[in-house]
């Protein structure tokens, strides 16, 4: 089974099954770009292997793929969107949109999002800013999988944060992360490969820190940032909540339990207090703060800095956040992306039902 | 020697301490609270302990005490504000309260300090925001203590951000936390005891994790929350670039190692790159969402559903952010504050000097 696909035909495939569950052309295009992005970028989890769960979602119309979006409340510098349960995929761009637009007119732009459903990687959206000159932030809630410091119940998602500044001669920095110790996508691997956690990544039904990648199946949690509370997980737990806060309570969708789950096949938590999932975004024009060219001059001099600070090995290097997201697309756009076998048959799956050809 | 003390007569003291090196009575008043309120909610490395490092630094003529205090640059919902070299407990209201205003008009308010000085503790800037039934937000940089992922330098200060949310009948959401796994207010308690330091807090200099709580002292660094990069060391260092380019870069301070020292007897970095310390500050109107009615009755609701989730063991509570402060609040507003014995003798110095009673 050939496992290899150049990014234009699996963009042009995500495209035409968007089309085929009634997305308009345009959303169609907007979503496939979106889904793809977290392909190109390296975060497998996120993009054309969620495509399937996008389908099922719509068909337990739990997805409505021809939203009518709208700003349903707003000021010069705020809005809160309502994404009519569309896909989070063609909810965020518009949202973004509109907070980029704020910030044109008024320096900044802030908006939260109700009623839309999983956007992809929380980077795609915050980057969004950077042609604009802006500092682009995007955040969402996601169905709960972490507790909270002390505690053995699922409370909050692995909620990430993505903040995209613009730089001048070097590239921008990005930086694009859950609010867990480590992503489920990362302990997704560890499950299929059978392989042990580290410790403080997950805890168990009794809220024991435990090695055992599948403790989530056994009624464990994934751990906030800082993994227990000698190192800090009490900052993971609280930007884990600034983000449910921000996403959630401030647009009216759902927050903390209550988010509706990703897989269509779960069923939907009870007494929900909002509408669908929530995100938020940010932008906010760099000449509103100083000169574009003096900030991006700085930022220049901020990531030489740090790029050439010493390293512990000879072998690794400091990191400027986004550089190795930013290899990895112009390696993939260069020579295909590399799917798993599982992941290409399921395409395969929604092709025939479709009739369009991978 | 007693050690305890009212919150009035430490407040009172500060305040003659400040209007003895030169503030106005308006300053030295704003100055003393924003000190103390480290002292009331239980962050004792940031309250009157520090006052003589103020005065050492208005000695060194680092801190300006009579600050003209600037909007430079500024947009509906932005703007940059000159510190003059003031205190930061001066510069910080200041600015929170442009913030605010914007906000009032606007929706929302974001303004980036530069030549600043230490503020104190964030989450008391953050909290101006609440009365106004705002959202509030602070961060701030400073100086490099912090080594990135797989580096040995200190690049980055232990950069703190806090996070102020209104409810309705609980009690306000109040984050405020270093983007270290740590403290260093934390660490310089296990240094005083003698004590070893947990994994993950501190690495050596040659960048290896070590238990030694003094290997600041010998070149060594403080570790980014997440300890080190299985654990997302990786986004602690993320989360504290973020607070340094949006409080530094986007308004023209210094940032990364450039930070100016807190101790007065420190040697200035060299070829600093911008002027002072930076701080950044948000405010959004809760009613720029939705009504702030709704917006608190479900803050209500997410706080009771968190403080009501299981615990690991009985013995232990979910905590919401902010309620240990608040409870050590009311405590020392009715009991005192006790201070350490050295702290006590180095007021007691600073009074003679300014023929101030303690």
């Amino acid at each position: 089974m050939d496992l290899h696909f150049s990014y234009a035909r699996l963009l042009g495939f995500a495209h035409n099954i968007f089309r085929n569950i009634g997305c308009s052309e345009q959303d169609a295009a907007t979503a496939a770009k979106a889904l793809l992005s977290a392909d190109l970028r390296g975060v497998d989890s996120h993009g054309v292997a969620r495509l399937s769960g996008y389908v099922r979602l719509w068909e337990a119309k739990r997805v409505n793929s021809n939203p009518q979006l709208k700003i349903i409340h707003e000021t010069p510098s705020t809005a809160v969107v309502d994404g009519d349960s569309g896909l989070g995929l063609v909810v965020a761009p518009f949202a973004m949109q509109v907070a980029i637009d704020k910030a044109k007119l008024v320096g900044s732009g802030w908006v939260s999002v109700q009623n839309s459903n999983h956007f992809g990687i929380a980077g795609y959206h915050a980057m969004m800013a950077l042609e604009h000159d802006m500092i682009g932030m995007a955040m969402t809630n996601a169905s709960a999988l972490v507790a909270p410091t002390f505690s053995t119940d699922r409370m909050l998602g692995t909620n990430p944060i993505a903040v995209a500044v613009p730089a001048g001669q070097e590239q921008p920095f990005v930086a694009d992360f859950a609010t867990t110790t480590a992503s489920n996508g990362k302990l997704e691997i560890l499950q299929r490969k059978n392989k042990p956690a580290p410790q403080g990544w997950v805890q168990d039904k009794a809220g024991q820190t435990t090695t055992n990648a599948n403790a989530l199946k056994e009624g464990g949690a994934m751990l906030p940032l800082g993994g227990d509370r000698e190192h800090g997980s009490h900052k993971g737990y609280m930007l884990g909540s600034i983000v449910d806060i921000f996403s959630a309570v401030l647009s009216g969708a759902n927050y903390g339990p209550w988010v509706p789950p990703f897989p269509a096949y779960v069923p939907m938590p009870e007494n929900m207090p909002g509408k669908g999932i929530g995100h938020f975004f940010g932008a906010m024009r760099i000449d509103a703060f100083r000169k574009a060219e003096e900030f991006k001059s700085d930022m220049d001099n901020w990531i030489r800095a740090f790029k050439n600070s010493k390293t512990i090995t000879s072998e690794e290097k400091v990191i400027i956040p986004g550089e190795p997201e930013r290899e990895m697309e112009a390696e993939r756009l260069e020579k295909g992306i590399e799917l798993l076998e599982p992941v290409v048959k399921d395409l395969q799956d929604i092709g025939r039902r479709f009739h369009v050809q991978l």
